[in-house]
């Protein structure tokens, strides 16, 4: 690879995945200045030459977001006025991806503003890892490298609990088709979703979870995207265990852990939370039955994709 | 309503659709001349001044499908060009409405790319019925009237099988929060799915198709955003009756009906087919079983709040 | 050439020219999967890696000819998502390049809205044969690489008809300066056009058709850019013979050839039809006395010129 | 008319039709600071409240011709910023519409120039007359009003010659279908044009100028969209003399009248020379048998409909 | 006014100013629902149609500067998709205005990213009061109604100190322009400026301060647009005394007041801070020597004239 | 460097810099045929295949300035139409750049109408030197290549009058940033500059002059960006030497010099007058206190590093 022009620079939110991947590519993140003015205006300014270059900007979209996200617009609009060849942002976490549709007029489609924004400061290109929907796609004006963190997640899960009786979960009616395709790469295991019924009279009220599907006496697997604050999932895991379950493992791509999500998931019942680290996830929010592993190898082989111009539907034998 | 100021143009597709929807809101439709050239190119002429005017063109995607998108496309240029205030390109089926994302790599996002060509032959606004993705809405730069016909079809089936023991059916694992929607507006009924098994052996080759829920002596009614060539949803029909169900109704928005359709949907043992006409079913599409409910009345009040700038979202209870 | 980085994609218009084309550059089509759904929506995806490379989109807008834009437009998106370098829409002959200005008020400029929906899909560069208007180079936003068949047409009319008293025949009064164009290749022969004489008290009714220039007792070459149904060219030939015309040929570059036009031309007089195959020219559409000469040698030299970073223009001696 | 809300804004280069479409409209010209720094840089100051008017900006297109372009842009910026509802860009002659197309490689296109940078600016509505090429229509993005001159200078030829023998005479082969269009509108008259022949062996040079067509003993009718420097239309004029021709009358919609055009034309032997106020004709460039007709009518009831939101294309029966 | 179209929305940033301005203009602050996600991402909407409204949106920029940002983004998002009928987003304070052009090489232009941000989601106008630099107006691709805070200071300042004898002082060079229309403004007063040495051979470090003009025994008004962490211009403040200032008074348009600005100011020796609240100054930021003027009644008339389209310029005499 | 991708274009406007420019960077202009048509409009077309090749387009904004600006937009669209592969719009001296803001409401930002010209003709990026404010920068949407003449200036002042005390004067309260710039340029030097004072009563009535800092017995430089008629400067000097200065040098970076300036710089007490060729200096603008430094071999090695993807800003010791 020609190190000279392949230029990788990252915001402050994960600087631990940006070391991990920049180590994978064997390169150095390029320098930059950056910090806050005293009223939280952030400065950036690349310190290297970059004219020319293939510049892949890493931002994790995690708390405070909205900072994050600017962070990364102001260093990709510096890198569009550096004469930069072409600009990926890699985002491995998309923010703002659950608000992808108007739920009820008078909303906004943030994650279509996030799409623009980026192309506004001058993105050519977006790299991420297991949107919300795989429509956000299309929310972008130009080539979007959707990476999958399933094969990772699916392959640690089969070689550890691969021999019981898995059924895959999904925690509401939303991910059952995701819960297919975990149930495929498994070998064909029964799927289970939970029906959440809500009262006529008042909306939105959920007045009861129903299961549907068969949990009783087997190793349930709860799949998702992401955790939040947990809430969903624990509710989710213990109800598996009342209905039966002879265990419950959770695995979700991105780790959002807010608030008490490390309590709430600690204590759930669950023998097994896996995750990967597209979002950082600090001493303070992991727990003895927390498993991360690490989405950098992916990241770097992606990276080297494109810049190499090779082919990253490749790395998912055609699938992505 | 200032009658003089408002437009209504309507494609070739579906002119029984388009006089309704005149007849609802009590206006003419502009005349225009439209015709084709010896090798297929679409000629149209406005045949009044609109200058000015808030102008609605309609258009259902039906087959010859990309003619009539054409057509529609051409219609908005011509009004651009002749000064009309703005535009609304209503599809109540939206094209290529199924390829809203990249399965795999290297394909398009053609539902992307048809916002796109309407925002680019000067498009303001678009206004659709039950999108297959709610996401797409956020594919077009600009404001979406996304309309509902669920209320209009549930409402029927409440009158005609509200007694029964109703179980709601989707199709498959991808519409499972849909059928979540029908049961809350059902009164909170069980819902299931059919879980596809895939051979892991040989990839997309459907092994087994396993019922989730309870469907054993109950009033199934399988819903869906739309029937094509009616396959899936005569064969999940069939699967409900063998698993024991006393009654099968299909429910769908859009009824495409293509190829086939209309005789594996007559004979695949629902009782009842119900679909909307936002595309046109011709009579030999028709069949005994078949219901169609009309969408006009909903177009018409939606085309008025528009013009009126009253509010869409009100129609819906603020659920739009 | 390095056969890597250049994709030549042919949609399923014309396979025969887009193999003919492939075969000339010694390069192969790159692989496709390209079908259409029950309803007639288009889809495509490449089957090969092409990130980086620079994409050649073959379509002739034939009939269906809405159908083929789309297809074309289609790829096109679906080559920009897979993060090609750039894309050559090759087209022929251009789609609705009739319609290429208001004729009377609230009309489209639906040739306008070809250009703009391709550079809204993602084409950089259009690549066409004889527009029926050059102006139509200004409806794109970038560069059109404009080749002219002009020179394969009279070499081989020179060659065949160089010896007879040749007189250059425009079939109406907008033709005249092309007919200038060819007077001077074939060495500054006489010219002469038909005059449309219409009725003053019926708009747009023709009552005489009157020959402006000399014709009695020479070979008439009646020239255009494409013929369509053929009525106004056979028209021309009958009319030349009726004033003492020793011999009518007819060339056009675009043998659109709708509905009986071989019959028509077939039986008009003409000694000879001489077309070029922008377009398919199925066997039904064939007839003895017509010629079709390959534009194919001239895409591909016009491709590699592009590929190469050489000069189109210099196809031409500097004329394109 | 609600006059407070028209804004009418006029460039330095033609005051006088300026005044003359104000007098028709009866309204004031908005006030403007308008002068040149030193340096040739032009400043431009609305002296009044514009906010959320209509605003028409004119401005004829004369030498020195690039800097009334500027002018007209930066007037047109001045009342973007100054939040008008809409700006109509008047160019009674539309700058650079010769360079319609690319004649040879490596040239601009510079009528699509002029049109991108007036939508730059902030334009929304073009409107001009007689364009050189219909086509250029098409390179705005948006709304162009096209006017002709045709019927007034139509009229005023049929009262003055009407009864002589009229053949319409187009100077070149370029303009034979203007030349037909003028023959159907004088009553179906006979029609000629001048075919020049270019030496084979010296590019572009003219050898010879054929009459092709009857013209001996009849008044010629010479018609072009505009007369730049005389010569070639003067050349016509006295070709048909020596023909035979009885009469000449030139007649052109643009009286550019460049360099010597005054002499040139005054000694060319036709008998009157008739041209509209599009640009404004000096007293140094009038002489006897020259005769201008004005525009400004036509300018003022396009302007009124537009304002009224009318039609503009009933101001031509339904041709513009 | 027409309440009914007007809609007046503010973000959670400065609620008091919304208030204050709504109250001025009688009109109530639309209803909305806005809250975090748990991950920091900002939900917004709108609780009442708000169709073919004038929708003004206020943020004040102040820390979480970001978080208000793109809150203030996101409601421009809402609105669009609501279809309003045109959005101006008014931030009094404009964010990252220092950051307005690149000081060195590879970086941003903050300031125009954000222009180009509210373009993207959807903003058709700017209102902002006294910009760090008047060019940011031409960030925006639109209008920008950039109102002058000037007036209410100076009028102020001059009824308390108006018979001193008055030094206007820039607490650097930059400020110097802005100096004198202080002066021009207060009736012609003398001005100083306070000029860095800068080390040749240590970049960037300051080695001396040296005021250059009159300031002994003058009532020294300190101006500037903004006062962030107070650091500059307390020194500013303590230098004159220094110098033998008879007394030091301080005005900013803008109180960011970062980190320990009021403990800086209210020792620095001045005898009154002036500010305007277009940020929020919350009670720990206040102290004895600090007086906050209100523009609320300036932003409110400037939101009346753009919703009556009358005349912001009008306000400033002509000079807006 | 690969002479054969690099392509140079000059227009009319200053052939003897591009000729410089050419020189240093060893390569030949390539060869255009420009020149104006009868009415003034211009023809420019490129004489060699420029297909792939990296363009720079040179053209000074001197009188006749929008002439010479339109050359070069052309210029620029017959590149882009000519498939080059990015084009560098070159403007020692940015036109219309004192027009960078509203000064009141109602006028235009014609800087920014001249980089929205630029890039909708095409322009990827921009070169210049020393803009009359660096904001200007962020008027383009795309890379800015801003060139600092300030080294070349401040060495020759600072051989030549190093010795002497030096003050460093602006000569208006705006440019005063910039004389603490040079002051630390030539190592620490104080500052001056000259206040207007305006009358209340009559609005931009200038009274008088008051010089604030020190000049009695100084040689004082006095310091701007651009020279056009000389008034103010000359005016400056004088007041200098009035002041008791011991000499003055006027130093500035453009000169423009329109209408007298040479006779009223040559006269105005000045030892020496400094300028850049950015602008031409024909012979009857030179006088004998005027010396022309050139600006060729910086815009050389700017070339240079764009072309061979270098750095600029390593051109200015990281401060371009």
């Amino acid at each position: 690879m020609n190190a000279k022009n392949l230029t990788l620079v990252a915001g402050r939110s994960h600087l631990e995945l940006a070391d991990e991947v920049a180590e994978c590519l064997d390169v150095s993140l390029t320098p930059q200045a950056v910090y806050d003015f005293a009223n939280g205006e952030i400065f950036v300014r690349v310190e290297e030459s970059v004219r020319g270059s293939d510049a892949f900007v890493m931002q994790s979209h995690c708390a405070p977001i909205n900072t994050w996200l600017m962070e990364q617009l102001i260093m990709v609009d510096a890198l569009k006025r550096a004469s930069v060849r072409q600009i990926t942002a890699i985002m491995p976490y998309y923010a703002y991806s659950r608000q992808d549709k108007k739920h009820r007029g008078r909303e906004p489609i943030s994650a279509r503003l996030i799409a623009d924004m980026f192309k506004a400061a001058g993105a050519d290109r977006i790299m991420t890892v297991d949107l919300h929907t795989a429509q956000i796609q299309g929310f972008f004006d130009g080539p979007v490298d959707h990476l999958f963190a399933q094969n990772l997640l699916a392959d640690y899960v089969d070689t550890r609990y691969g021999r019981a009786d898995v059924t895959v979960v999904s925690p509401d009616s939303g991910r059952t088709k995701l819960a297919e395709k975990w149930s495929d790469r498994l070998g064909g295991r029964p799927i289970a979703f939970i029906h959440k019924t809500r009262d006529p009279l008042r909306p939105n009220k959920v007045v009861a979870n129903r299961v549907v599907g068969d949990v009783k006496g087997r190793t349930c697997v709860v799949i998702d995207d992401l955790i939040d604050t947990g809430g969903t999932i624990a509710k989710a895991a213990r109800l598996m265990l009342d209905e039966g379950a002879a265990d419950v493992i959770i695995v979700a791509t991105h780790g959002v852990l807010s608030n008490q999500a490390a309590a709430v998931l600690a204590t759930c019942g669950a023998r097994e939370v896996i995750v990967t680290n597209t979002l950082p996830i600090p001493a303070d929010k992991r727990f003895p039955t927390l498993t991360v592993l690490s989405i950098a190898p992916l990241l770097a082989r992606a990276i080297r994709e494109v810049f190499e111009v090779g082919s990253v539907t490749g790395l998912f034998d055609g699938h992505a």
